[in-house]
């Protein structure tokens, strides 16, 4: 099937792009000796998984146990969630999960390591707990060096637990001093830091520019999007997603409304003016969204499309359009190669 | 199962305020005679969708051809989809459907009145179409009275089709005198407008003061949000949805982190500050999403939450909350009643 016969609104993901955008960073994390484990947020997509462990990543990242599930059904080894899992029906899959393959978790609470050490000893097995610490961008945290090196100890001295280094997101100037005083306090103990892992899509290629963080999670980079090219991390011609929509109403000369909204594209902005980059037409504005319609204004734009004709959108931000479908649509050459349903969505715990 | 013993997060819907939903709308347009035909967009879930018609209601609105074969495969037969459809694909799945139940759309230009009615004459079936017309969104919709005069005209010349009336969303000021002029436009030909279809949940008990307006469409009333509460269209105790979400984090004295972000209540404000009312801490302020994690502001209350707490959120908008989850639980007495698949989610097409 040619991509001109796909119904809309459709995620059109363009193979080349994926695989470019995908050996791209691996080739630049090996390069500088990073550890590469891609964040699956974005894609939500085994098969991608794979191609990213292919390509030279260690493992994937997840942020729920039920995604973590369906990638190992899935055949992905080595997997690390970055979360703190609370409560006795979480952990008991989590424990599951740590027999069949490779899991790490974080924890930034001894409320947490209580409860993960508690199901571990019971599980038989030696679950590996990094601490995740504040780098600046006040999310979940420690917040001090002596605060990441208690918990530190107090993981390598629980039962059934393994100090498995830190973890923090997205990597920034505070990342590197915060690591050193942190070791600098475990020396004396012996307790060394095995992995500090970063991670983000934006300030990606200045991984290397943190030489205490040895391993980076980016997520957003297979796919790119209009938050991406902002920010300088991507070309346009990098980006390799996209939504193709129809125009179904234009009610006013310079109004258009597209046959996708908020149930899309998702309501987010990512700080950005607009909701999204409209190819054919990069001087219109896709200013507002209802659930079902989006709003485009084409005054700026020198012609106007007709009712029906197709218009391809780049989203702000790629994860939460992804996390909104069924499936995307990958295509090679304008020809369509392959469907792939979008798996891990909405798997909530 | 007790919703003490349901992992977070989870939506859960009080199956009594939600009965009591549906009760209370239905008595009130059937005490004015005005006919029901609530927007499913909201709950998406067939069996709610029967619970609507059961209590009174016509038939359903979707927004989807997909969402409309779901419906009609659960044995819906009057189903509303008050779009623009456009294309051969789908055309031919609005026929198919066409056969099977009571189908009629809108449309709000020419050319979506030329692809239905050649497809409806290519089916051999009459399609009745209503012209979409605006009554200050600026959504979709002919702008005045002689364009929707002049295509309620091409409609019921159109082989194949036949004039249903209008539709606008959501009724307003302007609704009424619009639709008159539109009669007194419509009379000379003799072309009647057999129904008048307006929407819309926040000013849904005015309906009455609308006398043109004969058929509402309303689809949040059926749960309800902080939105709703907001604009007086509800009350606290009548919101029927909630998401039910854990303390997983308090890095700081102000600060808890909840396992619900973006990807669990959409970035939608809906216009509200804050993105939604935690029921047990009603001065505390959900303020920020990553996309699975929620920032909560504690300062303001006198207790705070212990790590591993269950929190119960109220999102702003529900309908694109329910719209990221598999499933949704039915709760009565506290005891869990029932799972619901979000049957008709991601259907985008």
């Amino acid at each position: 099937m040619n991509i001109n016969d796909l119904d809309t609104p459709s995620i059109v993901v363009d193979l080349e792009k994926l695989d470019a955008n995908i050996l791209r960073l691996q080739h630049y994390l090996d390069e500088h000796g990073i550890v590469n484990r891609p964040h699956i947020k974005t894609h939500k997509i085994p098969e991608i998984a794979h191609m990213q462990i292919r390509a030279g990543a260690v493992g994937i990242t997840c942020q729920k146990i039920g995604e973590a599930e369906v990638m190992a059904r899935a055949g992905i080894q080595d997997i690390f969630i970055p979360y703190n899992i609370l409560g006795p029906a979480k952990l008991e899959r989590l424990m599951h999960l740590a027999r069949r393959c490779n899991i790490s978790v974080t924890a930034d609470s001894e409320i947490t390591v209580t409860g993960l050490s508690a199901a571990a000893r019971q599980a038989q097995i030696e679950l590996p707990v990094l601490v995740e610490f504040e780098s600046g961008s006040q999310r979940c945290g420690v917040r001090s060096p002596q605060e990441a090196a208690d918990l530190a100890t107090t993981i390598a001295h629980a039962p059934g637990l393994r100090f498995g280094g830190l973890m923090t997101y997205p990597s920034s100037d505070q990342t590197d001093p915060f690591v050193k005083a942190t070791r600098d306090l475990l020396s004396p103990q012996g307790l060394a830091i095995e992995t500090v892992s970063g991670g983000g899509t934006p300030r990606m290629w200045e991984a290397h520019t943190h030489p205490e963080v040895t391993e980076h999670r980016a997520g957003t980079y297979v796919y790119g999007d209009r938050a991406m090219i902002h920010l300088g991390a991507m070309q346009l011609e990098q980006v390799a997603f996209s939504v193709l929509t129809t125009v179904v109403s234009r009610p006013t000369p310079d109004r258009g409304i597209l046959d996708g909204g908020s149930k899309t594209f998702s309501s987010d902005t990512f700080g950005l003016e607009d909701f999204g980059l409209i190819l054919e037409y990069p001087e219109a504005r896709l200013y507002n969204f209802s659930e079902e319609h989006g709003f485009v204004d084409f005054s700026a734009c020198d012609r106007r499309p007709e009712i029906g004709e197709r218009i391809t959108v780049l989203p702000n931000h790629c994860c939460v359009v992804s996390n909104l479908f069924n499936e995307v649509v990958g295509v090679r050459n304008g020809e369509v190669e392959v469907t792939w349903p979008v798996a891990l969505r909405g798997l909530m715990q």
